[in-house]
């Protein structure tokens, strides 16, 4: 090997840029050498370029402070981009979204991608591309990451874990915790319910529809700011994703030893979304939701949560639909339009697998 | 649906315990349902109790400090069990280790799963005990995660990924980083090379051999706390992990823009890994290690640097295997036995597809 071939080489580190229209990841992009580090340079880097990330680093640093969260969640949806968003936008709102349920300012983003050989790079570079929109629109930085590629048949074209980092507001005396609801609460939703649940399986089926269904994939963090700002004393948040509304509440009524009654009539789902369930056959009590979130506040405070939530682009169509009660067997209740009442159960089996 | 039978279902929210040893992994464990609350209760929340975990929510709480370091790997090695250890040490050992090599003290994990439809419920609870021991003995508590469930055929077993936080300690005035390296520095390695690489490989060819290859996987927060008392003032830390000690060196001299010599008789490599490597045609230099660090410190702080690896269990072997070098063309040179000199490139293309 003679130096001339050496030092050309290593001015330029790689012999040729990536073909982000042609090319497809390959397993050296995971092996941790010159073609992991190409794909940093030429596509993580300039798509989520920040201070932190660029120092190059095998971790990240940052300033602590006071109360801090940290959520984590691994994003396989299936197919990876739908009508509304992709995996990379969701990646991102479905991490800022649990670090804001705890009253917390989201901030930073790690980012881990497990690839598999053979995915076009062209399609990785329009998810990075919307990762780092949702990043920027959400206020995080993605600090640190990780990619790993697995053979041919050995996963699906890519998984993105997040895991987010945020800091609780020096302001917010009490932050809401899923143990928090007490008898008498309300409690509210920041808008339509199995948006995103819905066109996920629209999108599988191949469904023929009369009108367009769309994910509801957004941050909430700005929506809980001016819910907080309006109401500080916010008993419960929660983001009712997988096991949909239902199930978010039956783990609430779990967690704060109590019951809930719900009003049918009040719960918003859109027409589209309605329809859709019916020919699906599916209830909308059970879809995951990536752009919604449940609010349990104090009865005196419901109206002023409601107001603040419908003030926000993100909760025109807040409503209160329902109040925590006592009871002991922490059943959730559903009265029916007819004033009857039925109960609402946890999600049991899998309407529908890699929803998120 | 009469009421009693509700009510007996919610007293026992799960009908019956999962079966850890014919049971497998379906997609309701992935759902977000009752199946996967069962999951969390019965496997994750008893082997990684502790009080920021069992609070139950999206999310965990933390009191933040100072300097703050955050790290994230996806682990996909496979076999997914091994010689010297499992996909589950493996997990918590390679992110402890690259916030420990920031010179900080490793504190909390998040832990995402992938994991494949049929996978068997007695191996990933072999797996969850694995990573629930190697976080206790590193002193870091796995305090939120995600698990999500893929069809069969679009996974393969187990994918988890983890990401770790730790504190810089306050009495550590400047923390090691890649830039700074600086010509006339040492450059030390905690121990013998290639160990988990070679034992990944052999195990997926089969090999006979004579003596048995060990994966080196450990936690290496307590030999840095040993080696910063010592010498506090450690320019570069980094372990060698996928590319092995030929790019690690690579990319320290091009994030410090210097270069570097090595000396080839003193880097330590175990004879059996070296009879192996040369059995495979694979070049020890490339191999992945997982309990093995890289430190660079100035010439006079050597000797002291040396002490304080081998005093420790895990620096044992610990030698100054060469010396950094005002080269601004990055070149990691390398001095054979006979007093020749070769140029150490990057690694390029893959020996090794999923080594960790």
């Amino acid at each position: 090997m003679g130096v001339d071939f050496v030092e050309s080489r290593n001015k330029r580190l790689f012999a040729k840029k990536l073909d982000f229209k042609r090319g497809s990841v390959d397993l050296t992009h995971g092996a941790g050498g010159r073609a992991s580090a190409q794909l940093f340079e030429e596509l993580f880097k300039p798509a989520f370029s920040n201070p932190l990330l660029d120092a190059g680093d095998d971790q990240a640093r940052f300033e602590g402070q006071g109360r801090m969260v940290v959520a984590t969640d691994s994003h396989v949806v299936s197919p990876i981009i739908f009508p509304g968003g992709d995996i990379g936008a969701l990646s991102i709102h479905g991490t800022v979204n649990d670090v804001a349920m705890a009253g917390a300012v989201p901030r930073y983003i790690t980012a881990g991608f497990i690839l598999e050989e053979g995915f076009a790079l062209s399609t990785l570079q329009q998810i990075v591309e919307s990762m780092a929109a949702a990043a920027k629109e959400a206020g995080v930085q993605i600090i640190a990451g990780d990619t790993k590629v697995v053979e041919r048949g050995k996963g699906d074209g890519v998984f993105i874990n997040t895991t987010g980092v945020g800091f609780i507001p020096e302001t917010l005396e009490t932050p809401p915790a899923a143990t928090r609801a007490k008898p008498g609460d309300k409690i509210l939703v920041s808008g339509s319910i199995g948006d995103h649940g819905i066109t996920i399986l629209s999108e599988r089926e191949s469904l023929p529809l009369m009108a367009p269904l769309t994910s509801d994939t957004a941050a909430l963090h700005g929506l809980v700011a001016d819910l907080i700002a309006a109401v500080p004393d916010v008993h419960v948040l929660r983001d009712p994703t997988r096991g949909g509304l239902a199930t978010a509440i039956n783990e609430i009524c779990r967690s704060s030893n109590c019951g809930a009654e719900l009003d049918e009539t009040a719960i918003p789902i859109k027409r589209t979304v309605d329809a859709a369930c019916e020919l699906l056959g599916v209830d909308p009590l059970y879809l995951a939701n990536e752009g919604k979130l449940i609010a349990i506040v104090s009865a005196d405070q419901a109206d002023a949560a409601l107001e603040a939530l419908k003030a926000h682009p993100l909760g025109t169509e807040a409503a209160i639909i329902g109040t925590i009660t006592d009871d002991l067997n922490g059943f959730v209740q559903m009265v029916t339009p007819l004033g009857g009442r039925r109960m609402v159960d946890w999600l049991t089996g899998d309407p529908l697998p890699r929803i998120c």
